[in-house]
């Protein structure tokens, strides 16, 4: 059993350890508390469950703030408990998404990269608390996080009281990995000074006025991390589009042989594309993304990956313990940074980043729903994408080309809610093929995605609804019959099929 | 009469003077033609003039690229001759809409601030000629720009032929005005060196291989600058709440005194907002924006503007002749930078741009169109807005509450065409009021919508569209009937109002 007096190395601050209960005493209703964590991992868990506790007794709500999506004794226990009133900026949980779609709590869908500084410049209210998962507590006080950055280090400076759970489970090696920047806020900006990938600008600690610490409380609770999702024969044909489209990229001069910074989102998917580029010719490949995975130890492992830069290090329990096993390797390759710099449009556009980040559906002309469920329902949240996707170098989406085993058509005739617009959006990729729409006006891209990305179900449909609608506008530039143009999810919504005789 | 040989500097060129028939004879049929130009000033005429002529005579078309809209002479002239086979980034002009609805002209709406890397990435082929307006030439043969920077200098970088205008009723004094910058793309590409809005990065003058200078052309035609659109009192109104909305954010604490660079669209409502700001007891402003109109030299001329940095002049008539008049003075306060710089969205964030345009209807949930009439119909396109709206430090879109004397309500259930985002919006203007949606979800925001901004006539028709989409969606986080979300439009298609009994 390791004391976490070891891990508290300012010993002025051994008084302040209390327990989990004793924290979460602190918490009053309606109050705003900031958290560490982004995906599961990094996020606090004793506190918040004893918190869970008190609010089924006590009945009150807070609104929780999050880096990303967190883990369940942190969303599943509080909203279980009935305590969110309100939450931002993203979620993956199903029983905070069942409250998020009957009203029961208030949703605010941000990107990503906007909450820290929305927070400091008073956009969203101050930051009550701050509940803080933390390796150790430096000599001076200082806060080192552990698998996660995310918003902490706003959070924290915006905090009234600051909670630190100590982690005992969080290795002291991630001491090191963490690259702790804010910005100075208008009109004080000056540039962001990261030029590559393995710049480090800021600290390896939180700063944080040791007053401010209030309580800390040990956890013994490891990440409860996600399993990598299976992959299917449709995501590793989508990987394999996305090498061939790179190939042809390189082969006419508009990537470098290296490719340029890789930006990927999560899931199924994403890890398919992983693979992909592990297996293929590509070396010397840079990383700047959200979420390092179990496909960045493999990059490192066959000797092709220069460079990961994320804000969250979030493996399958399978690659958590890879990476503690060989992390003295594996620190040397990877650097957590804060949400705001990770997800920073100006940085991903300096760099050069290639985002790719997976739709729930895209329309013919080229718009992405990242979000909701047939134009009402949220599914978890625009997330990153939008960080990336406007301001990359290059933009690819990628879905399988139906859902619901086909009773879904992924491309539509205009899209249930739109994240990233025709304007944003220069590739899609399905298992079917690529849609290069780069200078394409909306009739074109309606073609190109039609001929290469739609099953052959939904191909003849979309075609007739583009051909009437083009009639039916005289040519107009984005031909749409206004009565049609959601029908295919209403259909959905009562038949369960988007086809015609579903 | 002016010898453009005294403006031609540098002695080996003033053999490449020709006329503009002879240097329109090199373009040929398929060719792209990169050309200065932002909104209708420093667009170059003479040329494409001549250039109509021949398309007339002999039946061919060119793809035409500009920074933004330019003037008649251009995108009216090779409109009218069936000349444009291809157009992008932006435009104004009647004759080149109703092709561009019509399905003869192929139309690719892009963010403002991507086309210049776009191009010099390979993304859109290569520019084949550049028609350039300019000042002078300098004694090293390089081009001095007069009232626009727009996309000129990567134009100019990237043609194989350059076509130079020296336009003889540009003053010379608009020479020091430029602040040409072009950033090296990645994975070269360094931090954007601006921290101030006046500091100078660049050069004065675009530099160029003076052997692409292929011919210089005169042309004394003056820029055809538009009139200011009449203010009316619906115009005012909106003003004024916008002034009353800064003064609660600078009470509040969250702008300083003097606000924030303030960006702002063309246009009616663009012009009774800074004419509301010259009136206001704001001092020591900052403009970080596109245009720079009349409204500025009112600025400067109050005492109360630092500085405006833009990528094009263009004033009224009138404006042009006082800014001519009073350039002396002017010139100091006022710098032209390439687009890519003036839109871009990283520095946009970094300087805590104030975004402030004008959307064509934006719906319940604060999604934005800027460019669509009913769903299919381009107006002008996107322009900049969505390079400064995402990244700006507070995002405001003005609407009058209606169009068409009252037969549109401009908030609708849901946009007909999104181009920005509930993720990207903060503020809300009509005549009426203010909506401040600022961390709130979906449903909130339609409350605040409605209760707001729309016109009394639609506003029971709102509520109950919210209300029974609520109920039927069982209180989803975006509740919406899909098979009247889009009804609005379609009822002002058949009976030309939105309203029931229209």
């Amino acid at each position: 059993m390791i004391d976490i007096k070891d891990r508290v190395r300012n010993k002025a601050l051994h008084s302040k350890i209390v327990t989990a209960e004793e924290a979460a005493a602190i918490i009053k209703s309606n109050m705003n508390v900031g958290v560490s964590g982004f995906t599961p991992s990094g996020y606090p868990k004793a506190v918040p469950l004893a918190l869970a506790e008190r609010m089924k007794k006590e009945k009150f709500k807070i609104n929780l703030w999050t880096g990303a999506s967190v883990g369940s004794e942190l969303d599943g226990a509080l909203s279980e408990a009935n305590g969110i009133a309100r939450r931002l900026p993203y979620q993956t949980n199903k029983s905070l998404r069942n409250k998020i779609n009957n009203g029961e709590i208030q949703y605010v869908d941000l990107h990503l990269s906007h909450v820290a500084q929305m927070v400091r410049y008073g956009f969203l209210d101050k930051v009550d608390v701050a509940i803080v998962e933390a390796c150790a507590i430096t000599e001076e006080g200082y806060i080192i996080p552990t698998t996660s950055l995310g918003n902490t280090a706003s959070y924290v400076q915006s905090a009234d009281i600051v909670i630190v759970e100590i982690n005992t489970t969080q290795p002291l090696e991630l001491e090191g990995m963490h690259d702790v920047y804010i910005p100075m806020d208008p009109p004080n900006r000056v540039p962001i000074p990261l030029i590559k990938i393995n710049d480090r600008i800021g600290t390896t600690y939180i700063p944080v006025d040791h007053d401010k610490i209030t309580y800390i409380v040990p956890c013994d609770r490891p990440d409860v991390t996600r399993s990598l999702s299976e992959i299917s024969d449709d995501d590793l044909a989508i990987s394999s589009n996305l090498i061939d489209f790179f190939n042809s990229e390189v082969k006419h001069g508009r990537l470098p042989k290296n490719l340029l910074p890789l930006q990927s989102g999560v899931g199924s998917v994403a890890n398919a594309v992983t693979a992909g580029i592990v297996r293929s010719q590509y070396t010397h490949l840079n990383v700047y993304t959200e979420v390092i995975q179990d496909g960045m130890f493999d990059l490192i492992d066959a000797g092709k990956l220069d460079f990961a830069s994320g804000t969250a290090l979030s493996p399958s329990p399978e690659g958590l313990k890879r990476f503690y096993e060989n992390i003295d390797e594996y620190r040397n390759k990877i650097l957590l940074r804060p949400q705001e710099i990770s997800n920073n449009p100006g940085i991903a556009r300096r760099l050069g980043v290639i985002a790719m980040n997976t739709a729930i559906e895209f329309d013919i002309y080229g718009n992405v729903n990242s979000s909701h469920i047939m134009g009402s329902k949220m599914m978890n949240g625009i997330g990153g994408s939008g960080d990336f996707a406007r301001n990359g170098y290059l933009t690819i989406f990628f879905t399988k080309s139906t859902a619901k085993n086909g009773a879904i058509s992924s491309i539509v005739p205009m899209c249930s809610h739109v994240d990233h617009t025709e304007h944003d959006t220069d590739v899609f990729i399905t298992e079917l093929g690529i849609a290069d729409v780069r200078g394409l006006s909306p009739k074109e891209r309606a073609r190109v995605i039609i001929k290469n990305c739609v099953h052959p179900d939904y191909k003849p449909m979309l075609m007739d609804y583009l051909e009437r609608a083009e009639k039916a506008t005289g040519f107009a530039h984005t031909p749409n019959l206004l009565d049609e143009a959601l029908s295919w999810h209403s259909r959905f919504l009562s038949t369960k099929s988007m086809k015609l005789n579903g």
